[in-house]
């Protein structure tokens, strides 16, 4: 019998499932149906920034064909949404008047931008209006508003100082515009970087054209533009900081209200277990932005630890691929299905930022400075080491490295202005490497003299974190052809995420060129 | 006419005085009387732990032969006291009835141990009389105490984390004895080094098997020992640290009280100006530990920043060099005297501490932390730049760096458990000159294959600070024929002081001797 498979959502997760599941399609084992809201499949959501200071085009952030797949059996619905789920009929009601029934439900439905609590913008999560001058960066629509201004060398007001403020306020400068970083806290990444590595990234921003209002709490917005748009942003202070656009980055939150809407459990996103299925619910599943994995057990160690959704589109992918090959065994009735052995938990993430003149890299808890008995003893308990904290700082020139250890192993790390020592920290992070004695090794890489020695990475190194691909088969790929990040992309799928390795890409095919490859 | 000089106290600084005036002496241009009130002519008083620890003899301890002295013509008197100085008849009333006249009078009167006031102690600061198992360690008696205690391998309690202090902890502990350092504030030496470097000083210190007991307020002295000697310092928490011998290491004080007696004004010191005349009164003069230099005019610049007396041998000698020039030019009668340019006011001052696993330096101001805005900007007024700091710490390995820079130029430095690093960054402070841009490059020299450069230090740095003797003279001296540290310091002064150069002595000497020297 065929087993009908819906999956709600088609952004870059969605359209990871969809394409793992098409053999079981072509080979009639399901029936695959994809319902997106938007009126394009599947896209980079993570490049829109990018998109919008115009450094890439709107075709090389496409990750489906939804033409190829209807050409392949999957039924596509691009446009539609889900009005609401019958889990008793197990079958949807959607906006196109029709109502799929499904053996296998998947919610993909991701995240939207969580819109701040601001006077004059309109603070309903789920059906945001936002006023002219005023956008997110979520969609294509926004890549655009975005495009407008920076084309436009007008003043752009970013938001939040998370990895993806920055990102676009970096970009934002580099191709012209005016850009202010608006963030509450001391430094900006507040969340993920510790005080001295926010203070040194802090100084780099401004270094690099980017003005930086810290400690800042906005209570409002001012519409005086000629057009009644958006022309500035009040701050709790009584003061003001003008501008053309407003560029909220504020997070995002997990679409979780078509899932409560039908009785499943949710709590930041919809609570999934190990094998990813809602609780208590064994035909419903949940993967991505808008998934929790957090099993019903209550004394699962691993759940009692677990964070929220990443946000990452890398752990998703993940998601994807796991469940794309349970679903099949699933759908062939196969015994296995209940053998296969459920995800890795994710590593806590890498933030990494790049742009001319700035390089950071910060992983894991470093918060604890090298002298805080408190915190670094807090963990070291039935026989645990304790934390210890390496560090480096000269403000004076940028730069700043902090290696949060436990027995020699990273389990946090900090590295801005030295990008050679920063890509080594992660290599080592990842890998759980334990660091050499004299950690001051690990600050030479970024010297005068080193240059020379920075190919000189470990092949087998995670190149592209997001779609996890190893400096080696990329290599492989290039020996096999591949002369383009995009055409070792269409082949690894490296570099189909974030973007932040096609340098690296670009370095390795240049390698090869060069007749340098081992 | 022949000018009487005498001089009060016989110390190293008015040994060197002694010297220096020796050709004066012989050409009959002056009379010189020098009276100690000790049995001993002068000797280092700085090695006094090293000889209470048994790593020298009294004899090596010697600076003055009074025979020698005698037979040039000298007036020396030991086991003397001057009861009075009569300046309306200018001459000294002495405790063994006589009453020697004078035209230039100098005082060399040093400093005598801080003995802090803890009950069961005496403490009149004019004649200490300390309890069985109590001793400072100022002369020869307090180092034959000290070294029946480490011989019998004693227990022993140093109050103070001052480096005197630090030194004879770490020589009583690598000689056999029980030692443990009783010091208030967070840590040692805590008003010459910054929080990170003295967290990282006391963990060495404690690998180095001394016991280090911060934070501790001393209250007392229990007598309950079978001989009714010292048993336990009482600390103000109500407990006790046992020992049997405590060794007071609370710092010294200058001797002032003669001065006082026939009314020249005083401070922390007796107050001389810059030609080391006591105020108002030009036939007194002062040097050593007992001086403070601060000149009458109120408009001084260098006088409103000057430190009291630096307890430190090295400023004494060279105030002692050229006040025997000024004598000599006026007991010539010179009219070059009063053009005789004045001595240039000390650098901070470099304190080293090196034992067996453990090494040590810092200087100047080292305060300011990397993040500290309102430290480092505070002196940054009419246009001068502001302190910068760069840091690196790692006290897991016992490592610990700090540069404090303005202008590129050391103000201040830490480094602890990095020997190379301590020993370019002393040099590059005492030079003034700049840092290279990447500081990091400071940090190589302690990297495990750096041991091969490391005797490529600059031989025109200063070996000995005590007496400022430079690579070039003591190389030039082992070129000329010695064979041994007692051979150099007798023909260049160097290692006389302090003696922790002796290390560097010996290594430039059998650099000679491997033919390496260019």
């Amino acid at each position: 019998m065929t087993e009908r498979i819906v999956v709600v959502g088609f952004g870059p997760v969605a359209a990871r499932l969809v394409d793992e599941l098409l053999p079981a399609v072509r080979s009639g084992l399901a029936h695959l149906t994809v319902i997106g809201e938007e009126a394009e499949a599947a896209y980079n959501r993570v490049l829109v920034a990018d998109l919008g200071v115009g450094r890439t085009t709107a075709s090389a952030l496409a990750l489906s064909d939804a033409a190829a797949l209807v050409a392949d059996g999957v039924d596509v619905r691009l446009g539609v949404r889900v009005r609401r789920v019958d889990r008793a009929r197990q079958q949807l009601i959607l906006s196109d008047g029709t109502s799929p029934g499904y053996d296998r439900l998947v919610f993909a439905t991701g995240s939207r931008p969580v819109i701040p609590n601001l006077t004059g913008l309109n603070p309903d999560p789920a059906a945001p209006v936002l006023p002219a001058g005023v956008t997110a960066l979520r969609d294509l629509r926004d890549a655009s508003v975005l495009r407008a201004a920076v084309a436009g060398g007008k003043r752009v007001v970013v938001l939040g100082g998370g990895v993806l403020g920055l990102e676009t306020a970096l970009a934002a400068v580099e191709e012209g515009a005016t850009v202010t970083v608006v963030h509450n806290g001391p430094h900006p990444l507040g969340r993920n970087i510790d005080r001295g590595g926010g203070a040194v990234l802090a100084a780099s921003l401004r270094n690099c054209g980017v003005r930086v209002a810290g400690n800042a709490r906005s209570t409002g917005v001012e519409h005086n533009a000629p057009d009644g748009g958006f022309s500035a942003l009040l701050l709790d202070d009584g003061s003001a900081i003008d501008g053309d656009l407003l560029v909220l980055s504020c997070g995002v939150r997990p679409r979780t209200e078509l899932a409560e809407g039908c009785g499943l459990s949710t709590a930041a996103g919809i609570l999934v277990d190990h094998m990813l299925r809602a609780h208590h619910e064994p035909h419903i599943f949940a993967i991505g932005d808008c998934a929790e994995v957090r099993c019903p057990d209550a004394e699962c160690v691993q759940c009692r630890t677990a964070r929220g959704p990443s946000g990452l589109v890398g752990p998703g992918w993940r998601q994807a691929d796991w469940l794309a090959e349970y679903l099949m065994l699933l759908a062939a009735g196969s015994a296995d299905a209940e053998l296969l052995p459920v995800l890795a938990p994710e590593l806590p993430g890498v933030i990494v930022l790049k742009a001319r003149g700035m390089n950071m890299a910060v992983a894991g808890d470093n918060a604890a400075e090298p002298w805080d008995e408190e915190a670094l003893t807090a963990g070291a308990v039935h026989g645990r080491a304790r934390l210890q904290v390496a560090q480096w700082a000269d403000p004076e020139h940028g730069r700043y490295v902090k290696m949060t250890t436990r027995a020699g192993v990273l389990e946090g790390l900090v590295a801005v202005g030295m990008p050679r020592s920063a890509a080594e920290l992660v290599q080592l992070f990842e890998r759980g490497a334990e660091l050499p004695a004299d950690r001051s090794l690990l600050l030479r890489l970024d010297g005068p003299d080193q240059a020379a020695a920075a190919g000189a990475a470990d092949p087998e190194r995670t190149v592209c974190r997001c779609a996890g691909v190893s400096g080696t088969r990329i290599a492989a790929a290039v020996t096999d052809g591949c002369g383009t990040v995009a055409e070792v992309s269409g082949a690894t799928r490296a570099g189909t995420g974030c973007g932040g390795c096609h340098d690296d890409i670009r370095g390795l095919i240049e390698k090869h060129f060069q007749g340098a490859v081992a």
